[in-house]
């Protein structure tokens, strides 16, 4: 299961919105098939599997990270060919939380007489998942806040300077972020501030630009920022209120620019009607990677379901540098957001938290 | 030598100034004989490993944690004890950095046929004797920045609310730390915030009080602020300046304190001035839990060695809210102060982050 899901992870950034998935097939102790669903559109794991299968499946186990699927979606259900090849024992990490899902694929296969475990590296299947679990039982996008500040909570310095405050390994990590998910948010203070292009870049390996969303109650955007010109199969978002200038909305939609507008909320963009437009719109995750205060806005909103924190051995000081989180913030400690299941990794001297909010 | 490691770290808390020492008999591959430098005055870890002896130490090996003594001072030379007890082999983890001894000890030894080999485990004997190695080469104590914020870089909400931030193990270790220090510092700010006793609590194990130092420049502290009428036996320092008005510095004499003036740099005290001051009155070592203030003129003058900073897995927010260094800051990233060594250590959710600053 191991590999099963090590297998999986290869599919990430490409299968959206559907999951990741991998499935080994074993005989007499040898692994002898191995697959994962590589793309949207293309064989689901199971079918790949067999499709690499070097001998006979028939009498098999096979060990697959998802529930089998059990319906006609853009392939057939897996369950069926599982029980056509002659499999004779599957073993199931997680049940499908896709309601057209969720047991019936096991059923199918448990009534053909096949033996189904299931729960085998559940936890760590349902983490690989995480986003397809959220996007499929609410139709929400799977919302991560990423921050990077250093040990005394700086983002930047008081002058705004913040390149770089992580490493090269960090900022790597960042954009393999980036090619995960299928949308990146930042707020038109970003936009102003760094004048960021929002794409990936992943070193040697191809990336997935993520779909830019850019928060901006007025449309304040300059009509020259990179992010409407950078040359990406990826389109742009600008999430905005009736506060904008109708003919700078019509003049960005001319430039290919696609418009969200979403009620007024304290002179704001109203955050949770944005993230129901972008999960209309297919998107499955965002990548948050505002300044403090979309960053404010978006957890006083309810929408971030995940943290990663990035924090650099380095002290900048200064009573109006910003920090990660910023607004009026919580008045006293035992208000603040817990966070839970708390990770931590290195990126040689940099420190990267994972965490995740309370439903 | 690891066990001997973890017999001079008993001692910390109840040496200082002298150094933490640990020793371990071995003879015929069974320990005989185990002590260490339990206080200060007290006999070294060597003659305490004698002392223990279960059998003759004639022709045994001795591991101790810092080179032997050569020199008389509050007991006779432990090489010459060492001599006279035919020790055959003595390994060494560091040699003594105290201008004193440096390779003496290990001299007598050698000259009268004892083998010796140096260096063993020596990195771990060095971070046991930070603050021996810093004190009795320089006459400056080792000045340790303790910082607790959150997630989001906040160390109290904006209303000022710090309680509490990290959790009851991170604190029970912060009283640790307390313990092991001569001296805790802090700055007018933090006093009149949050009224502290800074004294140790250690839970069921007796702890040591360390020597309280207020940094108050124009001696604005409360004469009922609880840090002067705490019960203990360790002493308050009041350091200011001339700024401070003549008859509230008798008051405070009277009740005990002990003020020590320094010269006034731009209208704060002069740390490096009182860091001297502080040596000579054999304080060698300092925990700063000053606020964001005191935090950022501490690092500007250069005097901090060490930082343990604690982060607390939760979000407060608050574009005023304090965070762990403040003061004017530095303008870009590129000029940040840079740490080095960085270790991790979780108390729980919370995260401990130690790590040195170059010198």
């Amino acid at each position: 299961m191991e590999r099963a899901l090590e297998l999986a992870l290869q599919g990430a950034g490409y299968t959206s919105p559907n999951p990741l998935v991998g499935a080994v097939i074993v005989k007499n102790g040898r692994i002898i098939g191995e697959g994962y669903h590589e793309m949207y559109g293309g064989p689901h794991a199971e079918i790949n599997a067999f499709l690499h299968a070097t001998e006979d499946v028939k009498g098999a186990t096979m060990y697959v990270t998802l529930e089998p699927c059990s319906h006609y979606g853009k392939t057939p259900p897996c369950a069926r060919a599982i029980v056509d090849k002659g499999i004779s024992k599957v073993v199931v990490a997680m049940i499908d939380p896709n309601p057209l899902v969720a047991g019936k694929g096991i059923e199918i296969l448990k009534s053909n007489g096949i033996e189904v475990v299931t729960g085998l590296l559940e936890d760590k299947a349902k983490k690989l998942n995480e986003i397809f679990i959220k996007y499929i039982t609410t139709g929400l996008p799977f919302c991560i806040l990423k921050t990077a500040m250093t040990l005394d909570g700086k983002i930047a310095a008081y002058t705004g300077d913040s390149k770089w405050i992580t490493n090269e390994y960090s900022r790597e990590y960042v954009h393999e972020l980036r090619h995960r998910v299928s949308g990146i948010m930042v707020g038109i203070g970003t936009v102003l501030a760094d004048d960021p292009s929002l794409t990936t870049r992943r070193g040697d390996r191809q990336g997935k630009d993520p779909v830019r969303i850019i928060v901006d109650s007025r449309a304040r955007i300059p009509l020259d920022a990179k992010v409407l010109h950078v040359s990406s199969k990826a389109r742009t978002i600008l999430a905005t209120t009736s506060l904008a200038d109708g003919n700078k909305l019509s003049t960005l939609e001319k430039m290919g620019v696609e418009v969200i507008m979403t009620p007024c909320q304290d002179n704001q963009v109203d955050l949770p009607y944005l993230m129901k437009a972008l999960g209309e719109r297919k998107i499955d995750s965002v990548l948050l990677e505002g300044g403090s205060t979309l960053n404010y806005a978006a957890l006083e909103a309810g929408i971030v379901d995940k943290i990663v924190a990035f924090i650099a051995p380095k002290i900048l000081g200064g009573d109006r540098a910003k920090t990660p989180v910023g607004g009026k913030g919580k008045a006293s400690v035992a208000d603040s957001l817990l966070l839970r299941d708390i990770a931590i990794c290195r990126f040689q001297d940099d420190i990267m938290i994972e965490a995740y909010f309370d439903a």
